[in-house]
């Protein structure tokens, strides 16, 4: 029982999901960061198996996957032999290229052959790997929801959509020719289990798409810690949240408009779970290349506690980014497979609760992590995934 | 419908919630780290009124209790005149002496008329007040749980039990000969909700013993740090926890047998919560007069997260320590009186997972507050407490 | 023997020092913060008066001092009735308005008469008050320096001076038409003891102008720590320093002309201390309302050890922000009328070393404050202005 | 020019300064973390040979020095394969074995042959080595000083002299006896370069006693945190400084006899540097093996800055304990060589003030790190030890 999983992006969250999981697989790695690793599920994790990777760096597209990764991954650990051998494919630039070039030198199918075109390459290479599960994982890209999907195909033939779109929408593509549920999970913000349109087509394609923002870093712990509070009836009085790291996300987040997408997932906590907008500063706030992928992340709070008087709490974190989220991925793979065999379709609430920071259908509120686990074992129970 | 409370014990903790009780109710404080303050609950906390109160420490006993609170209370609030004319009496000493006199002079009654008689003594005024609640804020003591009834008589006949057990026991006798069940709330370390006997004793009583140790503090927040990283499955590599202050809480604890009791209760979260004993060092540290109320809390987390990366957290905390309890005492006492009147006896573990670090009965786990805290919410729905 | 101080700018460092200052007078507060407290100078600080105030926030001029002060002083301090009798009057916008409009609304004397007048009408106010030391406090402005008096002059008729250049040029000129020494402590990072024309002019004037931007908060700590690591021989991997508050000094700073200038001041420490420039990330990064005066600075340095291993040190602070300038400012006033005394003419390194984050003359290096205070000692006993 | 180093105790720190001694003599490692690396000195340090250790470990002693480092050394750094060949030699276990059978199976030489046999046996192998430095790196021991020679050598009749004054008084034998100046440089904390008896000794020798214990770590910084406030009259509250490891140094320290005596060179800092005993909690809290050789450190310093206002400083450190120190060992060896070469007797103060907590002679003040940095340099010019 494999599940074929197609990766759009092969940055550091991507090498370290493909790394762990063929050291997973292999035996030589423990599970941890895979949140129900001891959970029996219909699948497991190694069942997963990466069947096609996608980029649009001059320096990846074209080369060997498992050399790209070791070129790049930027911590010592071990690369597994058992990485399949691929190719990594020319992938869609689209509206998002803005400012990319300042870390790398980008190429895109659609800037050869058009973005239309480019689409229907892409759809025909998922149906030809037979993907049932593909991981958006490409830079924070700075997008606009689409209206409908007139305003999304008139979009394509301006070329004006951006990459996670154009993905999203040739995975809808592949799963309605195949007549093949296929998921879609979103680790990034763009809003796409929050679009109504992309909900709507992957309804009718029979299909899930998941998201939108892999829920790791410094906001989970955020939204939990102001759980905590609220429980208590602090008065929150403020909160900041700094961060800096040196990974290509956070260069990436150093181009203004970039940064605006994040601010705002990352923003959307504080008020949905406090119940009201507690003054606050929490951003990316900048860029080092020597603090690597183990970001530095500093928190301060302070609240009015009983009798009037003021607590504070200061927290400081190092946080392996990528990896964290390579962990989320693996269940996600495997439990949104589960879901596509359960009939679920359009989006899952429940999942995304747990696994986002900007938790689709639109309009549905942030609950802290803590909630959402449990919320998200009961239904796993209740649909039949979860089997203990 | 008023909650006649009495309390044992006049420190910090006591003050405050008397305090900011009586601010409160003058409409005059907002209340800020009351947890349930914006629930709907058959008793309003408007309805708690203070009607006695026991202590050992010379300087208290036989006062005015507002001239005490103003003496003692060392931060900056408004000390209402609303707050009952009652001089402080004399309360018991019992076994619970040892090093007490480090920190003021304590004069008991057990002292001048003996355990028994003195017991006695308290009982007949806890029924000449009428009292519906008391709430144990004595120092932490050392105290060895009691093997049966017996035992327990016994050791009243050689004077050999905590001033904790004499205060539940005259409650108990109390409530036995008024037929007017009563609630004994225990907010230190020593086991009595915890006690088999004691809750034994309260269910014949058609009383509750709530306890054991008010969960304020760096615990439960431990306690919900550790339960966010459980459910990701981050493998724990060690807990450090440090915790300074100037108020005699911490003076108490820099004597040895005082803190080990403490250290217990502390501790067995980790177990409880993580199911496996990460390696820890947590504890109250020391004692610095100038620090005062407002604790200094500090925490190093390390874990493994995926593919086998370390990541690290640290916490740094300002807290007030008295206030946080007091705070949560407001609705423990107003809950605990709305227990009785639905019929509850002996102890309620629901209640105790939530407001205690060492939840009774015997034997019951620790679980992450976030948990307690919607158990608890369920709970009180189910039993018609909670009416939104 | 009293100094006559006058001051540019009525903002919180000024309102702490005007209020620290006659309680120190009255003998009603201890000097801590006052560097030089305990030592013998030729003037106490008690001979320190305030003679004359400037600003151009339309809610201060005008005003009574006293009055400005209690409206505007958001902490518990004390105003003392000694506060003398004052109104404040209308300074100069000059270029530096910038943005200054979103803080409050700015009104210039030479918005009514021309800089020309305006920079006059100063002069004669100053002449009048006889003014010995006067203070530059005024919001951080995004200025250039002059390139010659004749570009100055040039300047001064186009109106395209900045309000710091416009005081200090009529500071000299009460001090050429005086026939009086007067000197000019800058306390903001524009450069004017790092401007050849100034320091000339000074010179001219028997004068002494001082600067740049008073050395507190976190650069001076910051400059201390890299000098401590520099002795090891530690190598900096990357210095990370977050600031927030809630001043309106924070609040100017978000705007991003000003933030530059505060960011070039901040930075020029590493290389300068460390011989190296270690990757770093050192700037104002925000304004929440909430955090008053009282900013949160947070900061990161990785280094290399011994053996190639990696150490990390993580600081935390709050810093009433205000007062920690205002007591120096206490010291500067008095050492600075000595140095006048003693004949010093231009500007003065080893005060600047020490007082200032950006020490003139220009190309002069920042050098750790613990150097900076004991070279400082030397220089004032060798110029027999310290006694002792 | 070679200097000969003998070394007592090959525990973590004697390992990390062999192992990246010879880094460096090989040109694999760079000099970080030896303060005087870019400096020219009459020595290099690729001049250092270690030519002797001991041990009183039974898992060591005897055995080849580079096997014990490999199966030891608990962090990633290359072991040189040139490290010499030697066999760990069996040392003195003296008074100070109390709890050390905790930690490892002691055996002393003195346990089969006496004491006074046994420092005779290390004199004649100090000799035969033509030692002319020996470092003293052993655990932490509870020692009491020597009152006089004579009390000295009836104490050795007894056997109830420490293993650091035993090993001390060897070297002082060996060096009259060979005639050959050698410096004994005691980086723990146990009294010599404060003791009036070794220090006549030495003189009476020709040779130097520098100590004692080695300013690494915590200590250090917290020195020149406390000149930072002082330098600005800011009056301390309190200082807490809260240490946790995992090396068997802190397992030493949880002995509470040992503990009590690295508490003391500790806490001298305050009162020497500040003026005024503020209240402090400085001492090594707890052992946790996963820590390991990087300890965790967390300080919280309270201050009263200008206008009565309460500043806040945190820090936390991670801090490979053992490197620190082996780095500082690298230029005591050559500076020490050098001292004796110029004639120095006795001990050194300027030396000591920089490089040990607790500077000898005895009753001599400690002062700020980057005092004691400074005055050295001039120390070493003035001696002609320094040469650019």
């Amino acid at each position: 029982m494999t599940i074929k999983v197609g990766i759009f992006g092969s940055g550091l969250v991507s090498m370290h999901y493909i790394t762990g999981l063929y050291r997973l697989r292999e035996g030589t790695l423990k599970p941890y960061g895979v949140p129900f690793a001891d959970f029996k599920l219909p699948y497991n994790f190694t069942d997963e198996e990466v069947v096609t990777v996608y980029d649009v760096d001059e320096d990846k597209v074209g080369h060997e996957l498992r050399e790209v990764i070791k070129r790049n991954i930027n911590v010592d650990v071990p690369i597994p032999d058992s990485i399949p051998q691929l190719k990594i494919k020319k992938g869609i630039l689209g509206g998002s290229s803005a400012g990319l070039d300042k870390i790398f030198k980008p190429i895109g199918l659609d800037q050869e052959i058009g973005l239309e075109d480019a689409i229907e390459e892409i759809t025909r290479d998922l149906k030809r790997s037979s993907v049932d599960v593909v991981l958006n994982l490409i830079s924070t890209e700075n997008v606009e929801d689409v209206k409908s999907v007139e305003d999304l195909k008139s979009r394509i033939k301006e070329g004006r959509l951006s990459a996670s779109q154009a993905y999203a929408f040739a995975t809808y593509l592949a799963a309605i020719d195949s007549k093949k549920p296929i998921a879609f999970v979103n680790f990034i913000p763009s809003p796409l289990a929050n679009s109504d349109v992309f909900v709507e087509l992957y309804k009718e394609a029979s299909s899930v798409i998941l998201g939108d923002d892999g829920a790791t870093g410094a906001t989970p712990l955020t939204a939990d810690l102001l759980e905590h509070l609220k429980e208590r009836n602090r008065y929150v009085r403020y909160i900041v949240q700094f961060n800096i790291g040196g990974n290509t996300d956070f260069l990436a987040l150093s181009i203004p408009e970039r940064n605006l997408m994040k601010e705002k997932t990352k923003s959307s906590i504080v008020k949905d779970i406090l119940g009201y907008d507690a003054p606050h500063y929490i951003k990316p706030t900048g860029y080092i290349k020597e603090i690597g992928d183990r970001k530095f992340v500093s928190m301060d709070i302070e609240w009015i506690t009983f009798n009037g008087l003021i607590d504070e709490l200061i927290v400081n974190m190092r946080i392996n980014d990528s990896p964290a989220l390579a962990g989320l991925a693996v269940d996600a793979v495997r439990i949104s497979k589960a879901l596509l065999d359960k009939g679920e379709r359009g989006t899952v609430y429940e999942f995304n609760a747990f696994f986002m920071k900007n938790p689709g259908p639109k309009h549905m509120p942030n609950i802290s992590r803590i909630r959402a686990y449990y919320n998200l074992l009961e239904y796993l129970k209740k649909r039949e995934i979860l089997m203990n």
